[in-house]
């Protein structure tokens, strides 16, 4: 709780002089995130927002979609062989009535022994957990080019840790208008924005129809699932997509923005939604 | 086989003009790494090295430690409904004899129910599935300040993949002269190690006594993790390291190197293996 940082003696090397100081390092922990009781994964996080974790990790994986399908959640108690709390262990339970999964211990388990392994099966498992469509059907969002190229200075001026560590992937929520929602920042990148998700979960604010998400780094195939599970129909990098990150926005409708610094962008897909100024075609 | 990267149509804007181009992509796919015919994790990966990719793996899980307790590693055939190879399928066979670990499918499964979750439970689970100590019984390395900040640009020019898409990982090793070894390149941070020490366990070249590990990144737990089961004693990142992961190598003897850029770096542990001016105080 609350070791967000913690401080260790660091040798520092600058230009040939050497001096001892203390220095502040992102924390590191593992946190178990149970289901009903049932252990069901474990990744390395930064402490705190450990319940909006949990929950937002279980809106990826198509298992938690709105608030009242949500019981509550707790830190595990009596742990540790003296019964102490060690604060990294978070049981879910589910509203009574909710259906609990058969998914495996490995998140990324979805296919079947009988099911050739490949990138269409990946999508094909966010198409058929996902809870919404990203079709625009009510409210469609519209972004103008100047406001999505003034987010990551407004991500960066809300990046509190990053500022003492250096460590620190962040993720933070927009309005199309360019309005800052949340921001979270973890060492682990999907921890960030399943914090941001689970946040969201837990206020009844799925799906996040208007909203426009945007990441530090890379935007990958999980990064682009967790906003398509999301009903998050923006999802914007200040670095590059991978191949299949861009599949899954094609197929799900999700826009999708990399290499997004300065006055600059790549669109990857669902450009409709974006204000651009008419193509002069290319190269 | 050979998808590192693939073609995508893009639009981009700059500086208010718009143009649509193809773009080069890294290419991102699942990979199932099987473990005698039984399934064992899942990881997103850049096609490419995945015989090594899987070695790798089992090394930093303790299941592997020399070339010899290796039988054969295959690509599943006839995954697929109709009988086509995905090449996203690989199977490890061990050698006759070689225990087979009763681990999980969730590779970061490895405390028990009955054992508080904790760093100290990641640190001890290293401890106890380490093969070598990075105690220099034998041949210690020491490395110059002025090696050190050499390699970042040397990991750089040999970035082949990273120069066309902008989206890769990369993890190389060097020799304490500072010689290139070997290089790769990931969307993952974790499978760029992972191939650098199956291609090693594969030529029968653990522990690597005598390397250094560079990463692009960030050094995290499990980054610091994956060194001490390979037997490197240097690990050094371009960026921040965590908590968990300096406690690590103060743990493990892991020279542990952070914030390697320009003529500067921060020591944060094994600081007798670098040949570094008196230190003259700080503040």
């Amino acid at each position: 709780m609350g070791r967000v940082t913690e401080r260790r003696r660091v040798i520092r090397l600058r230009d040939g002089v050497v001096s001892t100081r203390p220095d502040t390092l992102v924390a590191e922990e593992p946190l178990e995130i149970r289901l009903n009781g049932r252990p069901l994964a474990i990744t390395m996080r930064t402490p705190g927002d450990d319940f909006a974790l949990a929950a937002g990790f279980l809106v990826s994986e198509g298992v938690l979609g709105s608030a009242d399908e949500l019981a509550n959640i707790v830190y595990c108690a009596g742990a540790t062989e003296d019964g102490s709390n060690t604060y990294n262990v978070v049981d879910v339970k589910l509203a009574p009535g909710v259906p609990v999964p058969d998914i495996t211990l490995e998140r990324n388990v979805y296919t079947t022994s009988s099911c050739g392994l490949c990138g269409k099966a990946s999508l094909d498992a966010v198409r058929t957990t996902a809870r919404w469509r990203l079709d625009d059907t009510h409210a469609p969002i519209r972004i103008t080019p100047e406001t999505l190229t003034a987010l990551p200075d407004r991500l960066r001026a809300a990046q509190r840790v990053f500022d003492r560590t250096g460590g620190l992937h962040a993720a933070a929520l927009f309005t199309p208008e360019g309005e800052l929602l949340d921001v979270r920042e973890d060492v682990g990148r999907h921890n960030a924005v399943d914090k941001l998700v689970g946040r969201a979960v837990q206020q009844g604010l799925l799906p996040l129809s208007g909203a426009v998400l945007l990441v530090s780094g890379r935007a990958s195939f999980e990064l682009a699932q967790k906003a398509v599970m999301a009903g998050i129909p923006v999802l914007a990098a200040v670095s590059a997509p991978s191949s299949l990150a861009v599949d899954l926005a094609d197929e799900a409708g999700l826009t999708l923005v990399g290499f997004l610094r300065g006055t600059s962008m790549n669109v990857y897909a669902g450009e409709h939604r974006l204000a651009l100024p008419t193509a002069v075609g290319g190269a």
